[in-house]
This record gives C-alpha cells, sequence and structure tokens, in this order.
C-alpha cells in the first residue's frame, strides 16, 4: 500500500499540559496514576503532551502554572483539589488565574441536592463547596460520585481520585479537538547506545520531522538500546526507520565478526 | 517521654524541585520512577519536595525551567539526558541556563577513558560526549555505567536510568544540607470525607502549622477517607492528631447511633 506523499507542516499539531495538584504526590505518600493515564489518552486523541507538573495545594501556585502553561499549549488538564474538605482550593484558584468570580453553580447543586436526597447523606456546608463553580465554566459529568468537574476555556479541571479522573475525561473527550497522531516505531537492539549514537545522530540530522529517542537499558549484566522514532509524517517515519534497521543489521554483522 | 516546646518559626525548612527530562516520560511509553524515588529519598534528608516537572528535551525549556526553579527552590535534582546520543542535551542547555562554558572535563575523560580501556570498548566521539561539563560542576559519580553527573550550584545534575540516578543520588546526599524533618501521622477512617470535612477545616484553623490532607478512597462500593496530618512540629502535630482521633471517635459512634 502506498502512503501519498506528505508534507509535515501540513500536519496540524495540537499541544496540551497535565498539571497534578496535591501535596500528597509531592511528599510521595500517594503514587500518582493520571499523568501517564493522560498521556496515553491524550495521544490517542491526537494531543501531544508536551509538559507535566506536580505543584502542592498552595493557591499561588496553582494560579501561576495554570496561567502560564494555558497560554502557551492548546489545552490544559489539572487533576486533583475539587473535593469538599479545606484543602481543596483547586476551584477558588482556577477562577483566580481566569479573574473571574466563583459561585454555587445551579446545575451542579440540582445534581448534588439529588445525589444526598437518594443516598440519604446529609448535604452539608462542606458538600456544597463542591458545587462553587467558576463564573462561565461549563459542567463535566462525575458518574461515580456526582460532584462534577470543569472546563473553563482550554482548561479542564478534573478530580484526583484515578477512577473518577477517568471517568470524567471519558465525558470530554469529544470537547477535544486532536490533530495529526503522533506514530512511533521502535526497535530493541542488543547493543550500548555509545555504538550507534554517531549514526543516529546522522539518520537525525538527515530527517529533522522524526524525533529519534535512545533509551538504553541494563538488565542482568545485559546491555542494551531501546530506540524509538517518532513522527506525525507516516511516510518520513517508515523511511527513517528502515534506515535504522539497516544500520542495525550492518553492526549486528560487524559485533559477529569481531568477537 | 516528653517533647520539648517547639516554635515552628525556629525550625528550619530545606525546599527541592525535581525536573525529569525526556520525552520518553511525556509520550507515557516510559513510566517514570525517578520521581517518587527522590520525593521519599529527600524526605529522609529532611528537604521538602515542593515542585515537579516533566519536561520535553528541548534546549530553552530545560533553561526555562532550571532557572525557574533554582531560584525558587534550595537544591533542583534533574535526571534524564546526560547519554552519549544527539537526544541527550541536559549539560548543554544547564550550561546555557548558567550562562558558563561547557567543555570536556578532564577527571571525566580520565574516567571515561579508563572504564572503556577496560571494556574493550571503543571510546568515540558520541561516547567522549558524556564528559562534556560545564565550567565551574563539581561531578557526581556513577558507580553503575561511569559517565557522572555534576553539580553546578545548588542544580544537580543526574541520569534518567533508575538504578543509575538512585547510585548517583547514594552518593550525594553528603553534598545535602536538610532542615526539619517533615513528620507526619495518618488515620483511616470509615466515613466520606464529606461528613469530616466541616470539623476537619476547624481543626486546620487551630493549628495553622500541620497541613491537613483529606484523600478519599472507593474501594468495592466502601467510602472512606485518608486523613494525613504533617508538621515538622512535632508536639503541635500530636496535639493535632489526639483531637482529630476524638473526632473520629464521637462520629463511629453517632454513625451508630443513627443506623
Amino acid at each position: 500500500m502506498s502512503i501519498p506523499d506528505q508534507k509535515t507542516s501540513d500536519l496540524k499539531i495540537v499541544t496540551a499540559a497535565v498539571i497534578v495538584i496535591g501535596d500528597e504526590i509531592l511528599s510521595g505518600r500517594t503514587k500518582d496514576k493520571n499523568m501517564v493515564y493522560l498521556a496515553e489518552q491524550l495521544l490517542e486523541q491526537g494531543v501531544q503532551l508536551r509538559e507535566a507538573r506536580v505543584i502542592p495545594d498552595i493557591e499561588s501556585e496553582i494560579i501561576s502554572a495554570v496561567n502560564s502553561l494555558r497560554k502557551k499549549f492548546d489545552y490544559v488538564f489539572t487533576t486533583g483539589g475539587i473535593g469538599p474538605t479545606h484543602d481543596d482550593i483547586t476551584a477558588d484558584s482556577i477562577a483566580a488565574a481566569f479573574s473571574v468570580g466563583i459561585d454555587y453553580h445551579p446545575e451542579a447543586m440540582g445534581i448534588l441536592t439529588r445525589h444526598y436526597e437518594i443516598s440519604g447523606i446529609e448535604f452539608n456546608q462542606a458538600r456544597q463547596r463542591m458545587a462553587r463553580i467558576p463564573e462561565g465554566a461549563l459542567l463535566i459529568d462525575n458518574p461515580v460520585s456526582k460532584a462534577p468537574g470543569f472546563q473553563i476555556e482550554n482548561v479542564f479541571v478534573m478530580a484526583g481520585v484515578p477512577v473518577i479522573m477517568q471517568a470524567m475525561f471519558d465525558g470530554i473527550i469529544s470537547r477535544i479537538k486532536g490533530g495529526a497522531r503522533m506514530l512511533s516505531r521502535t526497535i530493541g537492539a542488543g547493543i550500548p547506545e555509545g555504538k550507534i549514537a554517531g549514526e543516529l545522530g546522522d539518520l537525525q540530522k538527515e530527517f529533522p520531522d522524526v524525533s529519534m529517542g535512545s533509551y538504553p537499558f541494563f538488565r542482568q549484566g545485559e546491555v542494551g538500546t531501546n530506540l524509538v522514532l517518532r513522527s506525525i509524517n507516516q511516510l518520513n517515519l517508515n523511511q527513517a526507520f528502515e534506515k535504522l534497521e539497516n544500520i542495525l543489521e550492518r553492526m549486528k554483522v560487524e559485533n559477529t565478526e569481531t568477537t
């Protein structure tokens, strides 16, 4: 099957950043699962994750991270800090970042009122805090525990509990407009990366729109390298990959000859 | 054993940031293990991890992250991008961030020359790149694969392969001056966080130097909350924790009465 000639410059790149909000991640107490999940899911959607930050539950830090990243990337996804307790300050901080007000959102209040009525649990003041949403934001559905997330401009604010965050993300996929899919091909080589480095560098120069990563591994005395080629241009990716295969094949022969 | 009265303001806080450098982490291809490892190890040393960033192998991004974080925190630790291939641009980027030159470091050249001589492997141009160290930097020993990391001012530049990074970190512990140890006490409660939120907020106001985190969990239909109190002040931490235990004890009784 022939692939039509592509110009990389015609393909649209869509980028994103993730902000993981929470002291518990920085203290090492809780292992973050959201960053990797979002990286993989965004890739599926044709969105390239370009930066991820883990920051504490401090208003000024949230404001500064959100404002710096929302200008730089097409989308920003935050996780954590939208629960009912005093340390849940994400919604207020996002409102401050956008210089908008924050108030009890009628639809969010409705969802939560019904939810607690059915559960026979008191809809107390703390729980009502979860209905506070920045002005102009669009709700993000939470099918797990009902308290919604929200979207304001290009910033999506989601829960920190992975199962809730994942359910929220499913609900917003239709709001994300992806660009060109980042394609990748990987080859493992039983040689140290220092041996391939020179020719890989030359190949990189030959294919500037194919990013070439070299990842050494050390397993029980065995030294090897995983070489990952990534590009939004299928044709160039395949051409570069074939050339790399040829280089590695030749090195294998050389290796056999010298040992 | 009585604990002497402590003033939190007398205790020294030492802070750090971690910068994980590498496209492979952002693409979700490689799961980062270094951030959590460093979070835990720094805690042991009395250093509080305050921010972590994952950034791509792009010089301007590395420069900007390093320069913003090294001014803000006592220490910065970077991982990744110091190998022999063209995508290993961390050393050059750090030199640029500090506006210093970079050259083949005599001691690093010596270490690598010996290493490759013994291994019978060619010390080629790509491998020699690993001896390029910013001016004025101090080497960080690499007992695993020899190519050293380096320290420049308060920035520690380490390998991305976890086993090498961990060995490098062991070697620099003596260079890190920790402050007050962050102490923590955790209690799990079989109640939703919305129930404890109000009183937890009041307790937080009573103990401003004890940070109180509330982490809900959902396991097979069971809803619960882990409450984590953290402070560098042992006395206040213990007092706050006892009060929290009493609140939870009372709620348990209330729960029994109403069901």
